[in-house]
């Protein structure tokens, strides 16, 4: 039979059950694969009706397709949940080795429900699921649970997704991490992980993968990597310098977030955070996901002499964890943010939302709306380097004030009252990542509809608007005005183009700036899977998928009113500074009184 | 006694009644005069039950404490009502000479209620208020409309205040005309003041003004003059150019609204649209209205063998109706788009809602919603010079798809059905203006929150955050971002300062580019009223008639939800190439249908 053939596996840890299914064949054919599969399977699992952290409540691990194939930056997994932070659907998207582990070990999806008694660890080895104690690696961060899985099961060689000490208290914002300090990092799916007592997954897979046609698989594999290498972007900023670069073109554009968002740039400190500086300071290496010839991801080690958190090292700062922990904060200091991010990777922290908590708060402490006795004695002022890592520490232990920013600005601005709000800045509860939606037209539109909330990436709109990307083959050609407002149509194809990669198990930056078409990307899956797949219906797959997932939040109590942007970004200053009520757009009581107005009431 | 002594005639043409009253003077102390204290009598006359043609709706005809003295521009009027366009407070301000002879005859407040029986016009000669016949007028357009009354009365320096055609049929948004070419244009009062056949009003003032300090005002006023002209806008541009030189610089910065907004330039029309094209082709000299200096208007005429416009004469078109009826239909003969403007000017239109409600009508019958069986044959293609001008003329007089269109754009659109929403440019009813909402936030913010719809004048923000503009008095210094939309605390004293021209009977355009300073205003009023009002007292006057607005505006139901901008500067051009219904945001069930997704519903 012609197509794909694809398998589950499905764990209860609560009921200590495993279970493996085919995986209908249409939705391959109708999702190709990884998050539409995955999107699928949970409209079918969950109930709108059930709590966040609900026990019945399914994680859906995904592979691709494309997972662990010659095909460039084929290592990505991603994993599908209801976020507890946002309520929206929750899908996170990782690279690293675990993904061509699980897809070698057989399976497409696992799928874990049910709630442990005791902490426990997964482990997969082919068709062999086990699930054991992890009572002992409770409480202990990222790298050492790692390791002490692979020392008890004696294979190095295993591949681990887990979550750290951030997951296990269920901060809201918590990551599934791999490979030391790669994050599934969106949307608080290690909170999800947490509340099942599930402190790692190990994979060792060792099965042959199935290719319908290796010769053409390997031939589209080339195109593929020529493509790649023939964007300049890729070619040379990203590969050479990874995605700590990209803070100088961001900044120099005018769309970085600085200050929680009260401005877009932060020239002041362009010397400390630039690229060279980084390079200097803080680079150690490149390193790269499976199968990835980008290698964007950078090893640093905060050098000997430069200060408290001198010999501190691991994967990043990444360019999100530079503006999270640096310019939205005012820190200026490259160690300092190197340290926080190093904590919070170990933590198991989202380093986008944890930075932003962060930066929340400091406005709230400016603003005397938590005040040094809420912090604990921390002076959480602008540009305070020592206070970004002793925020990530009391966040990730729920240590304090972090029991409080370990809700996500949300719910921290709304148990802090109405005068918190203006400085919380997400959407439907995730926290903005550190990129400008007020130039970036596009960007704006991405952030106010995503379907997990403040999203940047699905698609990275500035590429187009912005940076002034194009790509013929999705008709995203010709003039297209970063403040014009007018047509959004070009933002479709691309959001379709980027969802694709998340369908087929490969990485969104291969296709972020429309360097691997689409047509090569169809041509890949095709020889995968032994269907003729054409560019037009791999984007309408991908469709099929965006739409699944807005009608899934629909389901959720999402609608349209929701697809908005934080206040800071609209009206509300000038109804401020007015006077008038945020809510009613009337003038306030006091505003009346003060004009003698108070006879209209 | 100190402070100032005002009053007012009530006439109700219905009921034959004249009554003169004293208007009380904490109005003056709170509100200032003008738009202030005839908004402040709007409140007690009105009722927000009532429909809008309701004959007790009062129209009050308003100058200001500043009217007809020595202070430069001070030959205002306004009138001040509810709008049967927008159902919001209207507010229509106008120049000529008009407001000097009003207020020489003895009035602050000019209200007429009622429903005369049949056509009729006031002649208003001091004390004297005759309510008299005007069947014989009825029909004729505004220049004949002035010459027959003066001919009546046998009187050629009585200033009229009249409505054409269009006010006579009621289409909602008809001007009230005066000096020929001057409108108080915006929200329809011509057409209430046709619902009461009420024709024109005829004044002659021979009263002197009561002036507390004649010296200390002359002094002022010879400071304000300096100001106005030390300012390099009004000494270099709209002095010797007028406003048909804005053009240039609105095209340059990328805020001139073209194709019915659906782009912000004009670029392949540059050389025939440009003030050297129209000072060469149309225009014959300068004008002012009373106690100006500036002069902004201009005369103009249709040089013999330029087609077939050729001989037509009149005032403009100034920039809005080249911005009206030429970019935004994508007319580049400027001969036509003035055809259009005399047109309108003549038949009562405003020709900022009539240009605009043409270039929707045009992007209708390009989308097919309007058809050529709907126009009569026209061909309503964009550049259609002729069409436009046909299309003045059928809206006028409300013939075929003219009593369509004669609604405005958002009735129109509603009896049209949901497809033709998008081409509707209003904001709560009112036809947007030609002055980009999308580079400058601040602009955004005024059309969104404008007390009569989408107003770009109260105050025209552009001017700070495009074009620059600071003063150092109202504390709008330093750098703001024209895409900044983070702080907007500068609009506020700002949009005092333009409504404090409102209130006291002067120009807007003396303040538009922070020319003449609040101080130097609040000098002005207080030497004619002889009580020490500083800036900071007139600002907070302003500020009260702000809110006093909209309260009012609360009252008739509005509220913050209706201070947006149309679907087509924010997500809308998204969601409809995802194939999401614009209510919901919901796929609709036709994208459901095409991607085999109807299963979800």
């Amino acid at each position: 039979m012609k197509g794909y053939m694809g398998k589950m596996v499905m764990v209860d840890i609560g009921k200590k059950t495993v279970e493996s299914r085919r995986i209908p064949e249409e939705w391959f054919r109708d999702y190709i694969g990884g998050e539409g599969v995955a999107v699928r399977l949970f409209y079918e699992l969950m109930d709108p009706k059930w709590d966040a952290f609900d026990e019945k409540q399914p994680l859906i691990f995904a592979t691709g397709p494309l997972t662990g194939t010659a095909a460039p930056t084929s290592g990505r997994w991603c994993v599908v949940y209801r976020s507890p932070l946002s309520k929206t659907l929750g899908a996170s998207n990782c690279g690293g080795y675990f993904a061509p582990a699980l897809k070698k070990a057989g399976w497409d999806l696992l799928v874990v429900t049910g709630k442990a008694e005791k902490p426990v660890f997964l482990f997969i080895h082919n068709d062999s699921v086990q699930i054991l104690d992890a009572s002992h690696i409770w409480g202990k961060g990222i790298i050492e649970t790692e390791q002490m899985i692979r020392d008890q099961l004696g294979m190095q060689d295993v591949q681990i997704a887990s979550i750290g000490q951030a997951g296990e208290k269920q901060v809201l914002f918590s990551s599934i991490m791999t490979d030391k300090h790669r994050a599934a990092g969106r949307g608080g799916g290690g909170a999800l992980m947490g509340s099942k007592n599930l402190k790692a997954i190990a994979v060792k897979g060792t099965l042959g993968l199935s290719i319908a046609d290796s010769e053409l698989l390997k031939q589209a594999s080339s195109d593929a990597r020529k493509e790649l290498f023939s964007e300049a972007f890729v070619r040379d900023e990203l590969h050479p310098y990874g995605t700590p670069s990209f803070y100088d073109s961001i900044d120099g554009l005018g769309i970085l977030p600085t200050k929680n968002w009260q401005r877009e740039t932060f020239p002041e400190a362009k010397d400390k955070l630039c690229y060279k500086t980084y390079h200097e300071k803080l680079e150690v290496k490149a390193y790269a996901c499976f199968g990835c010839p980008i290698a964007c991801g950078r090893l640093t080690k905060i050098r000997e002499g430069e200060g408290p958190y001198s010999g501190m090292h691991g994967g990043g700062p990444e360019y999100e964890a530079v503006a999270a922990f640096g310019s939205k904060t005012l820190v200026d200091d490259l160690t300092a943010i190197a340290a926080a991010n190093h904590l919070a990777n170990d933590f198991g922290l989202d380093v986008i939302s944890t930075g932003q908590v962060i930066a929340t708060a400091m406005e709230w402490y400016e603003k005397g709306i938590l005040t040094k006795k809420d912090t604990g004695g921390v002076e959480l002022t602008w540009g305070n380097g020592e206070a970004v890592v002793k925020m990530v520490q009391s966040i990730a232990t729920r240590d304090k004030i972090g029991d409080l920013l370990a809700e996500g600005v949300k719910r921290a601005a709304e148990k802090l009252g109405k005068e918190a709000e203006p400085a919380a800045m997400h959407v439907k509860g995730l926290e903005m990542a550190a990129d400008g939606v007020r130039a970036s037209k596009g960007e704006a539109i991405v952030h106010a509809t995503g379907s997990r909330g403040a999203d940047h990436l699905r698609p990275y709109a500035s590429c187009i608007d912005a940076f002034g990307y194009r790509d013929e083959e999705l008709g995203i050609v010709g003039d297209i005005d970063y403040l014009e407002d007018g047509n959004k149509g070009w933002v479709k194809p691309f959001q379709e183009l980027s969802m694709a990669t998340n369908l087929l198990g490969v990485c969104l930056f291969a296709s972020i700036t429309l360097a691997i078409k689409a047509s090569t990307w169809a041509k890949l899956i095709s020889a995968t899977v032994g269907r003729k797949i054409d560019k037009g219906e791999l984007l309408k797959c991908a469709e099929r998928v965006i739409n699944m997932e807005r009608f899934i939040n629909s389901s959720f109590g999402f609608d349209r009113k929701d697809d908005t942007l934080p206040a800071r970004f609209a009206l509300n200053s000038y109804f401020e500074s007015m006077g008038w009520d945020l809510e009613t757009g009337l003038p306030k009581p006091e505003t009346l009184e003060k004009l003698g107005l108070d006879w209209m009431t």
